[in-house]
């Protein structure tokens, strides 16, 4: 267990941050000449520069930067608020984000409301009193939600993975009809004719962009969509499994692909067929949705997957966002690229690839 | 695609956000009346305090917090540093630390060095022009880490599912040694005698300290271990199928458990001992490590696990950070318990649960 020492008074057991004064005074010159070499600004001699950035290091002075927030324009800060606990889907687009908005020296407020509207105006009005450039607001999944209250308009405000009713946001979104019409024109050119889709709960909106995306390209290549071939159910595995044995058990001419709504669904899917003794992609092709690498890769075979580049959709909100904190106005829903990312499960060529090989050490 | 409109000048776009200037002639109040009102303090009619509240309001005033911190001891920011990417352990550890620092009215901001030792760098230098109060360091995996360098030693740092050798920073980590024991004693308690442990990499910390725990259990039950069940390999599901294939294909006597370093491991191993016509638990017992819901609730059948308990972990990071920087000293590295959620993979009785059902909805 860690040890504990003897409580300080409030802020007392961390010594005091130097200030510009003991910089001046470590290097022997005047505060004012500190501040000029510290911030480039005047005519020095390089020699008083370097004393004085010496100085400043050895006490490990920083130049405080809310002070001079102060006499800008910007805070240099933005938020980032979940309306939902930090899902998957988030993470990329956060770490892309925050890559983005870094490169620009903007620091970045996390703030995760957990769907209680409440908190997550306490949260806004905290942002606002930081004085933040701009406001991202993310979500676990990507359906509508209730605008976020700024007052006055004062500030940008993107939607990321979420959309809002708002006519002055910014809405930013994988574009999923268009991703998984990329799925179906796939399937259909290596071949397939029967092509099944099988999917989450029907309130997702996403649930109904991919169920487009998938008639789209069925309409493309002359194919009739089939009712018997959309299956409806949960985001899981077991889900997957389920629907294909409603789909290979009898009373309708068995699909000859099965195009999932996400990986999860995608992996119970093949093996419940492989389980059937109907190979993948031999007998059935699979693609699933999300590209999940713990899912897809992990799949025997590996899985094709639909991928809604969610990095590139968190650098595309911190560029917007940086645009905007500069004056543009952006708004409207603006729906990314998704791209199809082929493995063995659609693979042309029958189920051939050796197993991968794992470093294996046998110690003790 | 989104609208895209006229650009504005700097900060153009955007009206000015209201002062307390605005808020009090609004009011029809002096300005040190509105200021009085709105931090309550001051003797004010309450009739008077309503008014400059109301104007307020309708004009979206925000109490400057940034200037405000400049006059008191603290910023109420801490930053959190993470080395590696946001993995899928550091998420709850973050929610709870939000949640934690949020019931405190301290904000986050949040950082990613991806390994990059300079970008780290400068991470620290603009976080500490920011004036945090704290600084909550992280990773993706729970190994050794150089310390952070902060000047004059000026704030407080903890680690968290994070370590380093600075004797004055806080680290904390689970108990990976006490979570392994758990494992292994319920195997035990549960009948089982010849425990085969299946690991991940021998150069994670983690794989030797869950190797501890697992000789621990066997040591208090008298059971002496057998070098040809200690197996280590990749953190996958491919290698807990490989590791099934050694330890149940001849040439030793096999086990009648499966201790597991994570959960993909124990996932791919009850494929493969299905596959090979063996009951799970009824021949052979399977135990997990990270209770990660999407392996472990998806596996055939669901899987016993030791969870980390990371919400735990991150609340009392939160905890011990909020104490210190209210001048407490803590140091040290403090591991904070596991706990095991035993499910079916390891239960007495025979697989016997119904499979679950899902709602499936035809439509179209």
């Amino acid at each position: 267990m860690g040890g504990s020492g003897d409580k300080g008074v409030e802020a007392g057991a961390y010594p005091a941050r130097a200030t510009i004064r003991d910089v001046a005074a470590r290097a022997g010159v005047s505060i004012g000449t500190a501040s000029k070499a510290l911030n480039a600004n005047g005519r020095l001699k390089q020699d008083t520069i370097d004393k004085v950035i010496a100085a400043a290091n050895d006490l490990g002075f920083r130049p405080n930067a809310m002070a001079q927030s102060l006499h800008r324009t910007r805070s240099m800060t933005v938020g980032v608020l979940t309306n939902d606990s930090f899902g998957r889907f988030i993470f990329p687009i956060l770490e892309a984000l925050e890559e983005t908005l870094a490169e620009h020296g903007i620091a970045i407020f996390m703030c995760n409301a957990t769907d209680d509207p409440q908190r997550e105006q306490q949260h806004v009005d905290q942002l606002l009193g930081k004085r933040i450039d701009g406001l991202l607001v993310t979500a676990r999944r990507m359906d509508r939600r209730p605008p976020i209250a700024v007052p006055g308009k004062s500030m940008p405000v993107i939607y990321v993975f979420s959309q809002t009713d708002d006519p002055d946001a910014l809405c930013l979104l994988p574009d999923d009809r268009g991703g998984a019409a990329l799925a179906v024109d796939h399937l259909i050119a290596t071949g397939r004719r029967r092509v099944a889709h099988v999917t989450g709960p029907t309130e997702f909106e996403a649930v109904s962009l991919r169920y487009q995306g998938y008639l789209d390209a069925l309409t493309r290549a002359g194919l009739s969509p089939q009712s018997d071939y959309y299956r409806s159910g949960a985001w899981s595995e077991a889900w997957g499994r389920d629907a294909v044995a409603q789909l290979f058990g009898g009373g309708i001419e068995p699909p000859d692909a099965l195009f999932c709504g996400n990986d999860q669904i995608a992996r119970g899917a093949a093996d419940a067929l492989r389980e059937r003794g109907l190979a993948v992609p031999g007998d059935v092709a699979v693609v699933g949705f999300d590209n999940w690498d713990v899912m897809a890769l992990a799949a025997r075979p590996p899985l094709s997957s639909v991928d809604m580049n969610l990095h590139a959709l968190g650098r595309a909100a911190g560029e917007r966002l940086i645009a905007m904190i500069g004056g543009e106005r952006l708004a409207g829903v603006e729906r990314l690229p998704c791209s199809l990312v082929v493995r063995q499960s659609s693979g042309e060529e029958p189920q051939s690839a050796p197993a991968p090989k794992f470093q294996t050490n046998k110690t003790s």
